[in-house]
């Protein structure tokens, strides 16, 4: 049996459930440095309880489509945003909580934030250096649980 | 009379009074990702006391060289991140205690974090769309202070 994804655009309406879109989209909040910089202000739930926020990065071999899901995992124990450093579309896998998956690709110039504890697919950049920021909580406590499907997903355009 | 900064290279050491350099040099802290992915981990000294933190996106207008400098300012409440958003290399100028600036110009694939009451000039892209993720305070504080240079900086390769 295959069983098949289709890659939707990234909107905020549609990824609401599952966390933040992080873009510039509309007016900025603020205009800063004499007019020459807008401030899109404080775009994500970044939820760690009572751990600390901390900034990584992670480096990711690039991925090929049609990308075969075997695996999604979640973060019981705080918010994760990808934030892409180059200007290359990026796919996002999310998973509502009854496991169906579902695709999203980035435009460019967007990062996205899993609110806590949503089932996301590791990060799956298709072009570009794969480089990220990942804003995450650093904590002592495993705060990773996995979830292998049986049959895997198959996800296209 | 004119006073001119030269541009040096950025560098964990030269900068390690001011901030964090946040890249990929040496090898990752994990391999994670069924050995896909490495994770750079906890990179920057992410320090807003009690406030939050948060992701806001800054989109600036391209700075030309030789750059005039004649403001710095400080955040005497947080640590602030400037992460590129694409793989440009970046402007970044800080001062020390009495004010006197020094620049540095980043790799492509490198952000910064400016520790807790750095002084520092505004956001100073050279090349690219001007788009970055900022990391940083959350709060209901001014938490910024300013220095006018009676006399402007020239600051060039």
């Amino acid at each position: 049996m295959t069983q098949n994804i289709s890659i939707s655009p990234l909107t905020e309406v549609a990824f609401a459930s599952y966390g933040d879109v992080l873009n510039c989209d509309g007016d900025p909040d603020k205009i800063i440095n004499a007019g020459l910089c807008g401030r899109f202000h404080d775009r994500a739930t970044v939820d760690v309880g009572n751990a600390r926020v901390g900034i990584s990065l992670f480096r990711s071999e690039l991925r090929q489509l049609p990308y075969q899901l075997d695996l999604v995992e979640r973060h019981p124990d705080g918010s994760q945003a990808f934030i892409p450093m180059s200007m290359d579309p990026f796919l996002v896998v999310v998973a509502d909580a009854d496991l169906q998956p579902h695709a999203f690709i980035t435009n460019p110039g967007e990062g996205i934030n899993f609110h806590r504890g949503t089932w996301h697919g590791v990060l799956t950049p298709l072009a570009g250096p794969g480089l990220f920021a990942v804003i995450d909580r650093i904590g002592d406590t495993p705060n990773l649980e996995e979830h292998h499907y049986d049959t895997p997903y198959f996800i296209n355009f």
